[in-house]
């Protein structure tokens, strides 16, 4: 396996046809892979505008079967270059339900992973319950020649459960396909504070685990919603290693050793010292007073 | 139950004559007291040096009964400043089990919580596994007139396990009393980069959970250890709203609105989308491939 990868992410902005979105994205996997990116992660939903910001049936209609037509034509594109392609998809699995789900094609074409997002936000603007289903897949790493990706979606980055859930199934990198910004009307210290959270989070989700984790974002502003870009890759000890503007369409692309994930983890076992003998209440919802 | 609570860090060094380590102290949190803190939190092992930088079998000795001369001491401040007191200690339970524990005693005097710390590191020069018998009361929240408090010592902030179970047992504000500096002879880089990680793991779990979190950490040189300070307290949106220095003595007093964990959590809500079906492999120490 190898021990150094280059990862390419895809921030870029969205406008309303899914087919010009597709296009562009596809362009700049290429572009990504020739300039070595292994590994190209687009951001969350990356074919369409991030509908959830209403809750309108007929918007039910960006949803795709997989395999189906995306995954087909990302799979051609990532023999041709030689990537591994991480695509988040609008999945329906049936009618009636359907899921936000990330694909992992590896750089022979073929879809090698699969994980729907398991952690499903219900804000204003962020009106994903009414969308999708949450996932019934687990918490998952998968094997590629490029190291073990562990694949989680937007709201799952809130969730240190998530992060390290996806660590103890081997994962190598974390990334995180996301379309997340700011409300109207928000001063700007509201907004750096969001912000803030959202980086110094995952960042600790790298720290905690002894893993890289590699977060990308849209821009640009759709309905309500100005999303704040700012994709980043961070280190097993949670520096970054790039990171994107808040405003402008971007490939960030980082070389990660990854046998920095086993000198971190030497040198702070965190793993080693986990507690499990007494972790049985997580998987309660609150630990109520008798 | 009161909704705004002042509360008050004491940052200090520590020199190799115990009692005057305990003199200083107890003149710190008095004096805390008297610029309006309700709750004082005193460092890891306020008592003495860090002791834990050499294996030595009479290093023991400095370990004492919970309840015993330090509590009782503390006891009479806590009761005659009016102030809860949280002390950490290096509990001997018995001959051959020592715990390094933290107590809550109340404004009237009285221990009302002792918790065990969890996790043990073994790093150069925090040589813990040999003094200290893992903890076996688990993850607690101590009821107060001043809020609902949290105890977690150092080690234990790296592990999100640990607050999140706090959280969920109704801690308000988690409190790490912690002992943590720099070792000889690092570049500045990986100094800084590890103080980052260990402040950033930490807002986030306040941002996680919704909760206050105050790290209280010890200042000065002891034998191989540069410690670095730098005590703070968060909102439970990771924002510091106060910071002490890397080198002073320092009493950090801020105030804190404990309406702002509701406030927050209702914003976002991570609490309600947990997904503690598929959380159960926490308990394991690794998913291990079939």
């Amino acid at each position: 396996m190898a021990k150094t990868v280059k990862i390419g992410l895809v921030q870029m902005s969205c406008g309303p046809i899914p087919e010009e979105n597709f296009t562009k994205a596809v362009n700049r996997v290429s572009d990504a892979a020739d300039r070595g990116a292994q590994i190209v992660c687009l951001q969350e939903l990356f074919r369409s505008t991030y509908f959830c910001q209403a809750e309108e049936v007929n918007r039910f209609d960006l949803a795709e079967t997989i395999p189906g037509p995306s995954t087909e034509e990302l799979g051609n594109l990532a023999a041709k270059k030689g990537v591994v392609i991480i695509a988040s998809l609008f999945e329906q699995r049936t009618p009636g339900i359907y899921h936000n789900t990330a694909v992992v094609i590896d750089q022979r074409g073929k879809i090698v992973g699969k994980y729907r997002k398991m952690h499903i936000p219900d804000d204003p603007f962020y009106y994903e319950k009414f969308y999708f289903t949450p996932g019934d897949l687990g918490f998952l790493s998968h094997q590629t020649d490029f190291g073990n990706l562990g694949i989680l979606v937007c709201w799952d980055q809130w969730f240190p459960e998530a992060a390290r859930l996806t660590a103890l199934a081997g994962a190598q990198i974390l990334f995180y396909p996301t379309a997340i910004g700011w409300l109207p009307g928000e001063i700007e210290e509201t907004n750096r504070a969001q912000h803030s959270a959202w980086e110094i989070s995952q960042r600790a989700h790298a720290v905690a685990n002894g893993v890289f984790v590699a977060a990308v974002n849209r821009v640009g502003k759709e309905e309500n919603l100005q999303f704040w870009g700012q994709s980043f890759i961070s280190d097993p000890f949670g520096r970054l290693i790039a990171k994107a503007s808040d405003r402008d369409e971007e490939i960030l692309i980082a070389e990660c050793d990854l046998s920095k994930v086993e000198k971190t983890r030497r040198e702070w076992c965190f793993l080693r010292d986990r507690r499990i003998d007494a972790y049985e209440d997580l998987t309660r919802r609150f630990r109520d007073r008798d």
